[in-house]
């Protein structure tokens, strides 16, 4: 059986992510979408909050799993005996980011493959922080992410600026 | 009428912003230059004393006025009737956030169209970030800014190192 | 009266360049298409053919006018009494190329100037070889160029091949 | 069972491919090479030789094959029921072009998938012009090439240079 | 005598940088290694730390010397009567930001010339932050530094973390 | 005593190519400018010619020689007893073809090191080609190429057009 992971931040889900995440499953037998813990950055939402996000947003997706990891990557595909990262790229810059990290998660752990999806055109200029940044300056959030947690973003936005 | 607004930092105004406020105001009726008020970074200038720069090296171009806004770009262009952000580009990693900058304000106010004006290749060194840097470090900010606000920088960074 | 030149060879006119043409069109006075008269290159349609394919798919849009040009294109702004070349970008590719272009333009002509937008990004993979391409193998170039050329361009590729 | 088809020139087949050819039929049930016959272009091996050496070089590779095709990839892969295309990326300017081929592939079949590779950073310089040139002038090509092809091309550019 | 400045934060030095150091090394009389004092950043090792281990790692070349610098880079060139500062380039990223350097330098200073080396492609995913990531997170760093400064840099890290 | 060569094409000579040669000569004790002999272009000068050409306008630097080479750049400065390549660039696509070029000369001779000038913002779009396409069509080459072989260039696409 051969699982992918999707490494990631998901502060919150996109429909850039949602649409990676889709084409994924259709093409492996397991997609294990994995929230980086990372404590240094201040998220908008919690670890927990944005496994719940990914949750509901996948529903409909039967082959996916939601997870969370702390410590290197590499570790976690071997815990989950998991050989292929997949990562999505929307322009230059993204690459030579994530093609330095493809080879150092290679050299630290030789089975290991990453492959990279092209962005939907629709979603080229779409990131977490584009959304949290409309939705914190009042702006429509409608396109950006999934329908059934927007709701969510505005209300933790609220609360978080008073 | 065609107004263009060109938005932008300006802590404080270059030679290069002001080569592409001068060639802008050449093109269109009038130009807005839009300083972000952006409480969450720390400036060298505060935003009324970066307008004061900006009216003073801007003072001969008659079709030029100085602004600032907070919240999104594209309703301070509804405010001010205008459907044109000008943005000067340097280099290929300028590009990629402005390009995606574009698509998103198309997104949100689909009449709203972004034009890029290639710098002059005499300042594509140039940013506010060396003029500051160049300027804390001793060295000489001839040739980078207006003549008319130099002895203002060294001034601020002498009294900011207090 | 702002007239901005949009040189190109169109070989044939996509839906990219349409986007480019439309929107223009709204900001500027009048919008002249400016087919590159090019004898060294063997294009898939005559200058004179692709002038036809450009004013049907342009009939709805009263500012725009269609003409070719051989020689520089400062020289044909300057017969035009035009300032503005506008030139849609694609990728990084494509920005680095028309930077120099812009840059020798400049040089060539200090008062011309060129505005770049950006491509709709549903429209980013587009180019005139790939709809010559997909419609020689026999793909289906919906969606790729205005339905009312469609037939034209297999006509042609057709006849090519005989 | 899963299918990934890998499209190229192969002219002649590199270290750097042979790199991603084995890495792919780690992941996946099935890899296709599939050589690229385009008559426009004057090869240096034929399509039958290309298919020889790629024979050759992956013979302890059980479940590679090699094929051929003409007209458009993804009717080729519709042909062999195969949904995943894996391309090696070398750098930037690779990843455009390969960029604009994944989308107008997935614009004209939905349900193909490109996934992209790095290629092993010893070969990032490597590519089947870089070995035909240093060939033609007499370099040694160890390193380049599998062992057991590197006197096929002495001897063909000699033949050709007769 | 021809003295080569390379200028960095080594914090700390990887097999990437003394590639560079080495490779100089052999072209120029006499290479200074410099290290930048920036009070700003909070680095890993203090600058006295950095000059040792830089020291370590080189204790086998001849022509090298380690130091620091404060101030603007062309006045220690000055201080030290060099006219070239030499960089290694990993990616496009780090090509426009050390093209922009090169040009400031060029204008604070006109005589000293910036020359680029490029990177070993063994060690294209390499830095510092690479290091001191994968040995905070307990993962191996063999083959990312030198042999004799590893324990230092996994000693540092627990000490920091307590 | 350390040589530099500079390899290229020189079809012509441009004030960016001079750039590079005459502050390469300040660095360095001597600089070889070295024509790449190519049957299969059709250059617009003749080797002879364009050596011509170089030695004219670096008359006045002494430490420059002239000279051609076929076969491969590795073996010319094997023979010329030299370790140095030197390039300029000017924009991303530059580098990205010239570090690889850089790493198969390192694999082909180890002990030679390519170093990289940015090239002065001032002729950053500048090209051997830009100044035979302007030139070409009757344009002003002044300010691209030295005023003295500025005859020469239009004399020789004079004659070609014949």
């Amino acid at each position: 059986m051969k699982i992918a992971v999707l490494p990631g931040s998901f502060d919150p889900v996109t429909l850039g992510h949602l649409d990676i995440i889709r084409r994924s499953s259709a093409i492996f037998d397991r997609v294990c979408v994995a929230i980086l813990e990372n404590s240094s950055k201040s998220p908008l939402f919690s670890v927990e909050e944005r496994k719940e996000l990914l949750t509901r947003v996948t529903a409909d997706i039967p082959n996916v799993e939601i997870d969370s990891f702390s410590g290197m990557l590499v570790d976690f595909l071997k815990m989950k005996d998991a050989h292929v990262i997949v990562k999505g790229l929307r322009a230059v810059s993204d690459f030579e980011y994530e093609f330095q990290m493809a080879l150092i998660n290679k050299k630290l752990s030789p089975s290991v493959e990453t492959f990279f999806m092209t962005t939907n055109s629709a979603y080229s200029y779409l990131s977490s922080s584009i959304v949290k940044e409309v939705a914190s300056l009042g702006g429509d959030i409608t396109g950006l992410v999934s329908e059934n947690i927007i709701s969510d973003i505005y209300e933790k936005i609220k609360n978080k600026n008073k």
